[in-house]
Order: structure tokens, then C-alpha cells, then sequence
């Protein structure tokens, strides 16, 4: 969600975000001005970037854990200056337990905070609790829906790393049916030109048909490969993904999966320029001897959410009187 | 508890609270000076809010989870400019569970913080520790006993929205017997003059015999009301609380507990300046349509927590040399 | 680990620690500057103190929850300035449960943060992760391995009764077998000199074969009493323990660690110059009723250990130019 904010003096101001809660809350123009605004922040200095936010304070529950993901929007919101009130196991450690709605919540954590992060393990909750929140959203996961927050620092990567997002190959590997990152960043692929999406993933894993055709109508280009090593031999991106094991219910599809893993031996298969990602974490499908190669970004992939993370949040609350 | 202070200059200093653990731990006096330092904190800048615990520490132990009752402690440091050091979860995740006492945790924390917020499952366990530790110690809920600053913003709630806590008529409803927020707000009530209480409850729940005999001591009014439309229709106050299901053995006594939920339909009963308080969370006994009503001053009430607890920090804390 | 900085101005810097890992980490000299740094800290005035690790962010992941330590180490952050981004129990609310290795969190939070405070279950886990870290890492405790930074506060803690470190006699009561932090304090107490270590424990809680070679190669002089009287009659440093109720699976044996609790009637054959020192939590093998006799130091201990901390972060981060 966007808004136009007007400047203190009066004049019309910049296009800002609200709630960040799918990727529908943005578009390519917003997508651009964060990644540009990222690399702005890389460079400023740390006293700079502490006064940007100085005084807010955004609250960061997280229904379903993630150490990485909550580290990261802190790390963003304490480099910036601003304070965090958190929640590291909400669902276990809050009345979510006894049957409070998290609207209430949102009304509630609204009134102490300038902005929410929130994870849930329900696909569509936070989208739900939006409406009565006093303060912007933002999606840092939600269920097997959405991670609007990932595709952003995801497409911030590839730009990056190859200098351009448009005419790109991108081969997207594992579980594309639950995965939500998965999802988020196809979405935001489809903002670009010419981007070519190949998939691989074991059968009973594929995209839920309700985004295929989502996608389809945007008119991005998205192709099955069943070949392993022919994805990666023609990919400009690959972006592989962990498969919990508990969805693998067939022992054969397992071992499908499994052939999915990147190991040292495919090195040789990419192509000089191409890049590996991944949303980590990471257990066994990126083998770590993969590390050292200069093409492996995921650590960078990272690192780049810390910037994009500091960008959105200066988006949503940078310069709001406060 | 209550001291006076010393100011710098030498000369004799404004009274000031220290320990609040019980409701006992303040006055009518006490009541009204932070009603007002919470009304004044309102209009305050950010920025010169930030001033006034600079440099302080304050811990927050939840060894019972309440991510409402933490974040609003959490936000009141924050926002007048202290820093917080945390613990959600302090039963599981701390040596509580190796048989470790409070008081030894009090002497450790008190070695690292200023102050020391807490909420136990235990109801006498932070009166047991309280002599031992060596900062101001503030109860944020203790088991089926006190919960002293829930009953300070309940009161300041009811200043805010009718313009007074003398001579109004407050109804109050659901688990009186193990509610330690209704123990709390009764208490303090009981300093004000004329308040006269109707109390709405299944009647395994009603109130502990020693606390209704204390109370009556205070001249306090006390009396039952079966009728439940009766005794919203009276009211110039009515304060829903919500009633544990496991309180409720019998299904007979489970249907009279769930007659007392406040409907939409409920609405006309209500006098048109009543107000409707709830501590939170809220699950069914407030039904969400009602929300909208102006008389619903819940989320305000919320909200006002926020404020009273700035209020009761910069009255601990505030101008303390450190 | 240690490292000599240069300064901005290109003179040779002082000389810095950089991983605290091991006790092997440091030497005498590193130990001697941090008591000193120790001491200059405690009579520094809050404000100065705020300026040494400004802008500092300091990640504290335990995945073996402990209150106590992570909230000490999170005061010295916070009153150095800096500040913290914290996982309060991440074995079960981070992506360790999927699998995930600790140097891939090292490599991502090493990203967010300007050092990392780790404990750990398991006794290897951090030194095999340690290589990939892209910054500092203070091992908060390791399995039942090192507890580097509680050595540290101990030994400060006995020059700081005592006066001196060298040539004392100091009685290790307790498991010597499991206790991480036995294994540290021995080990920097190995870097004095003259001192004389009695140990006293149950028979199957002796110290580990190895690390009794390895001590013994440093002339440190350890023997056995058995008779626990006559063991604190001699001491000038009474080092107490705790022994997990799980690690004593012989009646006898429980029986035989029962009789190493420290009671009041014991205090009169202390010498009038011991000190007794516990790292807590302590249970029921030190009396409450010997907390008010002046030997008993174990809650001056634990607030010697905010400021070792804090001169430990400040020796790693103060001054870096970030």
C-alpha cells in the first residue's frame, strides 16, 4: 500500500509505503526506489543512518520463530536509530494461546508502537488483522502465502550481482506449493521485462494453480525443466529452496528431491556470470563446499536484507513527524 | 512504597514511589499525582520525552508470557529514553526451572538494571524476594493476587472518559475470585469516596472472603447483581473481564459465565455515557461488533496503559541520579 | 584471540582481543588489562560510559537459555552504549530445529551485528563454527566445555577481595566433570602463580583425564581432599558449585554431594579473610543464611561480572572504527 505524504512545508512529498503485507502493496517504481535507496544507505555513515529513525520504535512479533528474519528487521530498525520492542515466540509466549484475535493485537501493539513487522503461521491472518491496525503492517512471513520483504531484497541481489533484473533467466528450484518466498518473488519478477522462470521441482510440489494462472496472465514466461543440469547450465539466476521434509510424504519423490541438491561436481555446469541464491536457511541442498565459489550470493543475499530491510522501513517512517 | 527524595540542591524533594507491588504501595495522593504526570506525558515531545530516563536500565522478567503487559512496559522505557533488557519467557528459559529463588535473581538483575519489572505465576513470590533486592521493584502481575499498574490505568481510564472516579457506579464482572486485575482495580477504587461496586459473576467465582472483608473495612459498597441487564443498565462503569475456561468446572455454571458476555444487542441497555473497560485480551466475553460503539473504551484504555506506566517510571525513576 | 590495532592516526595500537572462545584466547596480560579496564569502568560516569561502544550492535544468540548471562552481557552492551539484538532461547525458536549449522548464523548475523555473544549446548559447536565468523564472537558458554568470560569475572572477583590472584589457596567444590565453568577457572587460574587448588567432589564428577594432564603441564598445583571441613579450613578462595541432581545417579553418591553444601554452622571454620565465590544459580549448596556473612561474595561476584563484560566489550569494540 502506498500513499502520497505531504512535506511539513506544505509541498506534495514523495510516494512512501504503508502496509507492506503482499507484493501487491507495491509495484516496479517502488521496487526501483528501494533497491536505489539501499544502496544509498550502504554508504552512509553510521551516525548518519542513526538519525533517520531516531525516536520510533516498531515491534516485531513473531508468531511462527525465525532468528534470521527477526535479527534482520531489528538490526535494520537499530542501525537507523530507531528502537524495537519484540516478541521472539509470540504464539507460545502471549494470549494468542488463550483465543485473542491478532486485530486486537495490532490495536493493541498499535498504540505502543510507529510500525509492526509481523510473522505469522497462518496464511492469511495478518492480511485479516489489517484493517484496525493504527500503524503500518509489515509482512515478514506469512504462512505459505507470502514474504513480500524477501522478493524485495531477492530482486535487490540479482541487481546487484548481474546489474540488471529485466531479460534474465531465472530457475527456481523445490517447493514452489508451500513456499512462500517462492511466491513473493515470482510476483515480483512479473514486474519486470522479458524475465524467463524455469522451474524444477519434485511432482506433487509445483506452483498452486491459482498463482500459475495469476502469474500467466502478468505475462511472465514460466517453464517446467525436469533436467537438473540443463536448468542450471541455461539460468542467469538460480534460486534454490530448502524442502521440508515433512512434505515429502513418497520415499521416490524424496529421493527426486534430493537430485535437486547443488553439490561442488554442478560448479562446472554454470554458466561464468551466473549466481546461486537462497533465502536460507540452508541444511543439506546447497552442499557448503559451494560456498567459496564466487558465484554462491547467498551470504551477500543476506547481508542485502540488512540494506533493503533499513530502505523500507526509511520508506514507511523516515521523516514522519512523529 | 513510597519515599521522598532529596533533590540535588539540598532541598526536601517531591514524594515519589520506589517498590509497586501491592495497591498498598500507593495512595489517593499517589493515584492522582501520576493521573496527572500521565495526562501531561501526552502532550510531550518524543524528543523531550527521551530526556527523562536517559541512561536508565530497566529489566523486564515474565516468568508468566504477556506480550501486551511487556510491550507497554517495554514501550513506556523506551519512549522516555531508558533501555530495556528482557525476558519473555523467564520460567522456561531461565535457572528458574533448575529451583534457583526470585530473591537471588532480584540480587543478580538489581546488579545490572535500575529498575526490575515483573510478572510471576506465583502470588506471593515477589513480595517473598522483595526485601532483598537492591533497585525499585515493579509488579506487572502476580499469579491470582495484584496487579497494581493494571488497577492505575483502569482508574485513569475512568478519569479520562467520565471526568471523575468519585461517586460513579462501577460494575464489575466475570472471575472474581481468581481475577487479580478486579482484586487490583477494587482496592484502588476503595480510596476514592462514594464509589458503589456491583459485581456480575458465576458464583463459584466470587470474591476471596479476606478481600471482601477488607474491603468492606474501607466503606467501600459492595453488592451482587444477578440480573445481568440490571446491572449494566445502572452502570456508569462497566468493567468485563474475561473468565478462564478451566475455572469453570460445571457446564451449568460455563452456560451462567457466558450469559454475562456483552452483544450488540446489549447496547441499548447501556446508559449513554457509560463506558465499557476490559484489561485485555479480550476472547469472547466482548463480542467485536460492539467494538465500534463509542462506549467501548478498551483500545483506549490500552492506550492510556501506555502513558500511566510512563508516568509510574518518570515517578520511580525520573531525576534520579545514577 | 588477539590482535594489535592500528590507530586512525597510523601509530601502532594497543594490543586487543578479538574471539573469546577458550581461556587459550588470552594470556596473563590480557586478563591483568581487563581487571584494570574493569575497575577504571566502575568509577566512569554513566553518560562517558555511553559514548565507548556508541552505534555498536551486539547480537546475543543462546541456545541454552540463561538469564543471568545474557542479561549481563546485555547490560554491558547497553551501558556501554551500544546496542543488542537478542535470541532468548534460539535452539527452539530459531532454524537450528531445521537443521541449519551454526556457521551459516554466524555468517548471517555477523552481517547484522559488530560482534556476536554465543552459548551454545553443544561443547564444540561454537569453535568449529568460529572460522567463517565475519566478526568477533564471545563464547557466553559451551556444553561442558569453556565458560571463558566467567573465569574472567571470577578471577577479577578474587583480586578484588584479595587483593591478588598469585600464591592463594582456592578450593573447587562440586562437578568438575561437567562444569564449564570449573574447566575455565582452572585454566586461567593456571596463568598465576603459586596458586595451590584443592578440589572436592563426588567420586565420579572428578575432573576430565585430559584436562587434568593439561593442567598439570602447567605447574599448577591441584590435589584432592576429601574431607570437606578441612578443605575450607585451609582455603582463602572457596569456589562453590552446583551439581546437576541428573549427573549424581547413585544414592550413595547424592549423599556423598549433600555433604559439600555450605551451611552457617561451616562459616566458623572459615578463615576470617576467605571469600566465597559461586557462579550461580545456587540451589540448595550454599544456605541462604550464609548470604549475610561478609565472606560470602558470590552477589558482588555477580556484578563484578557486568563490568568485566563491559571491559571485555570495550577492549573488542571500543575505539573500532565502524
Amino acid at each position: 500500500m502506498a500513499v502520497v505524504s505531504m512535506s511539513a512545508g506544505g509541498q506534495a512529498g514523495r510516494r512512501r509505503l504503508y502496509h507492506v503485507v503482499s507484493t501487491l502493496d507495491f509495484g516496479r517504481e517502488d521496487v526501483e526506489r528501494l533497491m536505489d535507496k539501499a544502496e544509498q544507505l550502504r554508504t552512509e555513515s553510521r551516525e548518519r543512518l542513526r538519525r533517520r529513525l531516531e525516536g520510533a520504535v516498531v515491534a516485531s512479533l513473531f508468531y511462527e520463530p525465525s532468528t534470521r528474519t527477526r535479527l534482520s528487521f531489528e538490526a535494520a530498525v537499530t542501525r537507523l536509530g530507531g528502537r524495537t520492542l519484540g516478541a521472539e515466540n509470540a504464539r507460545e509466549n502471549s494470549s494468542a494461546k488463550k483465543g485473542e484475535s491478532l486485530a486486537d493485537v495490532f490495536r493493541v501493539v498499535g498504540c505502543y508502537a510507529d510500525a509492526i513487522v509481523v510473522r505469522h503461521h497462518e496464511t492469511d491472518e495478518i492480511a485479516r488483522a489489517l484493517p484496525v491496525s493504527p500503524v503500518p503492517v509489515i509482512n515478514a512471513g506469512a504462512g505459505s502465502g507470502e514474504h513480500p520483504t524477501q522478493a524485495l531484497l531477492d530482486v535487490y541481489t540479482i541487481r546487484r550481482e548481474l546489474g540488471q533484473v529485466d531479460d534474465l533467466s531465472v530457475c527456481v528450484i523445490g517447493d514452489l506449493k508451500y513456499g512462500r518466498t517462492v511466491h513473493s518473488l515470482l510476483r515480483t519478477l512479473a514486474y519486470f521485462r522479458g524475465v524467463r522462470v524455469t522451474l524444477v521441482y519434485p511432482q506433487s510440489l509445483g506452483l498452486p494453480d491459482g498463482l500459475r494462472a495469476e502469474l500467466a496472465a502478468t505475462g511472465l514466461i514460466i517453464r517446467r525443466e525436469t533436467d537438473f543440469r540443463q536448468a542450471l547450465r541455461s539460468a542467469d539466476v538460480i534460486y534454490q529452496t530448502r524442502i521440508q521434509r515433512e512434505r515429502l510424504l513418497d520415499p521416490a519423490e524424496a529421493r527426486e528431491a534430493e537430485a535437486f541438491h547443488i553439490l561442488p561436481e554442478h560448479l562446472a555446469d554454470l554458466q561464468p556470470h551466473a549466481r546461486i541464491l537462497h533465502p536460507l536457511p540452508r541444511v543439506s541442498e546447497i552442499h557448503p563446499a559451494v560456498d567459496d565459489d564466487e558465484r554462491a550470493a547467498y551470504f551477500r543475499q543476506a547481508e542485502n536484507g540488512l540494506y533493503m530491510r533499513m530502505a523500507l522501513l526509511d520508506d514507511i517512517l523516515g521523516g514522519v513527524e512523529r
